[in-house]
C-alpha cells in the first residue's frame, strides 16, 4: 500500500471502531464475566472457556490456525495472520487471559464478574490486568479485517492463561513451539500508560530477579535462653548478621561478583531518566514512607528503581512470635530473600554465587540451608531500537501526546525467555491505568484507554507495516512510503 | 543443743525418715496427683486445693500462722516457726506449688497426674519442678518436729503458685509482707543437683532479663519488590541490620554503656570455673549444635553460660512466609529481642539505654517502635557467704559427696526481689535431676535424690542452728559448738 493508501485504510479502521464502540464495550463485558482466575482450582473450566472464546473470536476474525493448546497448566492460545508477505514484518502479540482472585470480595463496591461502567470507567476484575488489553488487540485487528481485509503486517499471537500464577508453562512451550512464535518483534501489552491523564508509555526493560529461601539450623530443639545463652550461637541471630551482612550501607549487594556483568547506564540512559516527570515526594506519599532509602550514589531514585540491582528480604520467620515473653533461643530461623537483577546479570550464576557466599560465611556452629526458589532474567530493548519510532508515533496518533520510556523494576518472564530462545525484542506497550487497582479490589480502566489504545494499535499495525522485515531488526530504516 | 546433742537429734531425725519412708512417698503421690497447672483457667481450683494441701500439712506439723493468701493471681502460702530464739538465724525456705502444663500428653508413657514409682523414680508432672522438692522440705521439718519437737533454726516459709507463669504476684507480695519474710538467708530449691550420679549442687547466681519488642514500620501495605525495591527501605533489611550490629564478632552487646556495671570474674571465681567437671562435646551433643559459640575472649563456655551478659533473638517474623515466592517488601517485620544480665548491671537502665540505642541508629526511612516485654534483675550471693560452709557440710552428710558451685544462665526473679527489698541472698540447693525433663513429657525425679536431699536438709538446719543469726549476716562464723 502507498503512504495515502494506508492513511486512508487506516482511516477506515478508525471509523469503523467509532461506529462500533457500544457494540465493542458489550462484547467487552461478556469476556470479562468469564471467571479466569487462574489459581483457582474451583476456576479450571472458567479459564479454558476465556481461552476458547479467544480462538472463537480469532477464528472469526479471519485469523489463520487459531489454536488452544494444552500444557501442564492452563491452555496457551496461538494463531497467526501472514499474509502480509515474506518482505513485511511479522509482530508477536503476548498477552494473558487468567486474572488474579478476587479476594477480599467484600471491599469490590461492584461484583468483581458483573462489568458496570461508571465515571467513564470499566470495573471488572481482568478489566486492566490484562483481559481488557488482550480485547483491546481483537478490536485493532478486527478494525483492519472488517475495512480492509488485511492486516499491514504479519501477525501472530501468544497469549496464555498462567501469567498470575507463575508462567509455568511457558518456556516449554516456547522451546516446543519456536515455529508458532517467531517474529521480527514482540508488543507485549500487560503495563500501564506513563500516568491517569493519557501520557501513553513504552517499556523497554524489565528487571530479572533470583529467590531463595535461606534457613539456619541451631540445636536439636528450641532451648531455654538462660540456659543455653552464651554458648549455643542462635540460629536468628546468625541469620540476621549474613543477611545484614549482603548488603553494604548504600544497599550495594556484597556478593562477591555481583556487579560483574551489570550494564551502566549510559550518558543517554541517564538523560532519558533525568527528563521523566517524577514527583519524589508523591512517590513518598504514595507508599506511606516518610522518604526513599539513600541508595547506590550515581543514580536517581527512578534509576534505582529499575535500572539497578536490588536486595530484599521478603519474608522472615523464627522462634516465638506470640504474646509477651518466652526466653528461647529458636531451633531455627528462616527467611526468603530475592535480588532483582539487570541486563546483562544471569539469575543462573548469581543463583549459585549467592548460595556459595551463604555457606562461605556460615559460622561452624550451625547449619545453613540455601534453597534456590525461583529465578527469571531481565530483559532489555535497546533505545534505538528500530521498533521505537514506529511504536511512538503510532502511541502519540492514538493518545495525543508522545510516549515517555521507561524501565520496569518488575520481572515478565516471558520477555526474557523469547528473547532467550528466539532472539526476540519486546516493546512494553500497556494502556491500563496505573492507579487502576490490579490485583486489588474494584479494579478499573477508563474508556479513553481502551479507546485511544485501540487507535493507537490500528497505528502501529500501520506504522510497522511500512517497514521491510529485516529493517525491523536492525539499525533504524528509512520507511517505505 | 550441744554438738553432740544435735548430733544424736539428727541421728534420730533420718532414722525417722527411714522408717516412714514407704508412708512419706505415698503421701509424695497425694501431692503429685493435684493438677496444679498455672497456666490453665481450667484448673485454677486445683492450683488453691494444692496450696491449702500445704498449708494443711503445716498446720499438722506444728508450723505457726500457715496462710493461704490471695494474690491477684494464685495464691501464696506462707508460715513460720521462730521458737529457736532470736539470737538463732532464720532461714527464708521458697519453692513453688504450681506446675507446668501436660502438653503434649500424647507424648507421656504414664499419665502426668498418676504417679509411677520405676527405675527407682518417680515419674510425674511435678516430681522435680518443684513439688517434689517443696515436698522433700515439708519432710526434713516432720523429721525434727516429730522427733525433737523443735528445729534447730527459726524457718520461713514462702510457696508460690504462679512461678510458670511469670510469678507476677511476687514483687507486690515481697513489698506487702515483708514481716512473714524476713529472714537471714534463703534458701531456695527449684533447680538440679549438678549430675546424674547424684553430686549435689549450691547454685550462688543468677542472670536478670531484659525483653523488648521491636518492630520497624515501612510502607503503608506491603508493596511489590520489583515496583518498590530500591526506592522503599525495606522494614526487613533494615531490622535485620538494626539487630546484627548490637553484637560485635565475638557476641559482645554494642550498646554503649552495656558493660559499665558488669562484675568481672575475681581470680577466685575463674578458678571455680575451672575447677568444675564440664564435658563440651557431651554439651554440644546434648543440644545437637555442631559447637559452642565462639564468644567473649578470656571466658570459658561455663563462664559464658551464666557469669557473662547475652543478646539474643528469641523470635523474629514479617512478610511473607508461606510456600513458594511472594516478591513482596514487607510493610513491617519485627523481633524479640532478650539480654541476660549479670551483676551488677541493672535492667531498668538496661531497658532504656536500649530502646535509646535502637532509636539513635534507625534510618530516617521508617519508624521504629521498642516495647519493654518484661525485665528481672541479677542475683550473686559471695562464695564467702557464710552460709556456704554449713550448705556444703549438709550436702555432703546427705549425698556422700561434696556439692560443687554454680551460677545459673537463668533469672528466677523472687531471688532477686528478695535481695532487692529485704536484702536477702539466697543459697539455691536444689535435688531435680538435670536430665529430669522439666517442662517436658515423662517428668520424673530419682527417689536416691529424694532421700538424699531429705537428709540433707535435716542436716542444713542443724548446721545453720550451730550458728548465730549475726554470724550468717556478715563473715564465716566460728560455729556454736
Amino acid at each position: 500500500m502507498s503512504q495515502t493508501d494506508t492513511s486512508v485504510a487506516t482511516d477506515a479502521a478508525i471509523a469503523y471502531l467509532r461506529e462500533h464502540d457500544t457494540e465493542h464495550l458489550a462484547q467487552l463485558d461478556e469476556f470479562l464475566r468469564i471467571e479466569s482466575i487462574s489459581a483457582d482450582p474451583g476456576r479450571i473450566d472458567e479459564v479454558r472457556r476465556a481461552g476458547q472464546w479467544i480462538v472463537d473470536e480469532l477464528t472469526r476474525l479471519g485469523i489463520e490456525r487459531a489454536t488452544l493448546h494444552e500444557t501442564s497448566a492452563h491452555p496457551i492460545v496461538t494463531g497467526e495472520w501472514m499474509k502480509a508477505g515474506d518482505d513485511a514484518p511479522t509482530v508477536l502479540i503476548y498477552c494473558h487471559y487468567d486474572v488474579q482472585p478476587a479476594d477480599p470480595l467484600d471491599e469490590w463496591i461492584r461484583p468483581p464478574f458483573e462489568p458496570r461502567h461508571e465515571n467513564d470507567r470499566v470495573y471488572a476484575r481482568g478489566s486492566g490486568d490484562d483481559k481488557g488489553q488482550l480485547f483491546m488487540h481483537l478490536k485493532a485487528v478486527e478494525a483492519w479485517m472488517a475495512t480492509a481485509n488485511r492486516l499491514p503486517v504479519n501477525l501472530r499471537f501468544f497469549f496464555e492463561g498462567d501469567e498470575e500464577v507463575g508462567s509455568e508453562p511457558v518456556e516449554a512451550f516456547i522451546e516446543e513451539h519456536a515455529d508458532l512464535l517467531r517474529a521480527d518483534v514482540c508488543v507485549v501489552s500487560d503495563g500501564d500508560t506513563f500516568d491517569d491523564d493519557g501520557t501513553p508509555a513504552i517499556g523497554y526493560g524489565l528487571r530479572g530477579i533470583a529467590y531463595w529461601e535461606v534457613r539456619v539450623h541451631g540445636p536439636r530443639q528450641d532451648v531455654h535462653s538462660g540456659q543455653y545463652g552464651g554458648g549455643v550461637d542462635n540460629p536468628a541471630n546468625v541469620l540476621v548478621r549474613m543477611l545484614a551482612s549482603l548488603t553494604a550501607a548504600d544497599g550495594r549487594v556484597t556478593v562477591p561478583g555481583f556487579y560483574d556483568r551489570v550494564r551502566d547506564l549510559t550518558d543517554e540512559a541517564h538523560a532519558a531518566y533525568a527528563a521523566l516527570p517524577f514527583d519524589e515526594g508523591a512517590w513518598a506519599d504514595e507508599t506511606g514512607v516518610p522518604g526513599p532509602m539513600e541508595g547506590e550514589r550515581g543514580h536517581s531514585l527512578l534509576e534505582r528503581l529499575s535500572a539497578r540491582p536490588t536486595f530484599d528480604i521478603n519474608g522472615i520467620w523464627g522462634g516465638y512470635t506470640g504474646d509477651g515473653a518466652k526466653t528461647i533461643i529458636p531451633a531455627w530461623a528462616a527467611a526468603k530473600i530475592s535480588t532483582r537483577l539487570v541486563p546483562d546479570q544471569d539469575y543462573r550464576e548469581i543463583e549459585t554465587s549467592m548460595q556459595a557466599h551463604l555457606a562461605s560465611i556460615a559460622p561452624p556452629t550451625v547449619r545453613v540451608e540455601v534453597r534456590v526458589i525461583h529465578g527469571g532474567a531481565p530483559a532489555i530493548t535497546p533505545l534505538d531500537h528500530p521498533g521505537i519510532g514506529p511504536a511512538s508515533r503510532a502511541l502519540e496518533a492514538g493518545f495525543g501526546k508522545p510516549p515517555l520510556f521507561q524501565r520496569s523494576g518488575g520481572s515478565v518472564p516471558v520477555v526474557a525467555a523469547l528473547d532467550a530462545h528466539l532472539g526476540l525484542k519486546t516493546l512494553m506497550i500497556g494502556f491500563a491505568n496505573p492507579t487502576g487497582n490490579f490485583h486489588a479490589p474494584n479494579e478499573w480502566m477508563s474508556l479513553r484507554n481502551i479507546r485511544d489504545g485501540v487507535v493507537s494499535l490500528v497505528h502501529l499495525w500501520a506504522e510497522l507495516g511500512a517497514m521491510r522485515a529485516s529493517d525491523l531488526r536492525a539499525g533504524e530504516p528509512a520507511p517505505r512510503r
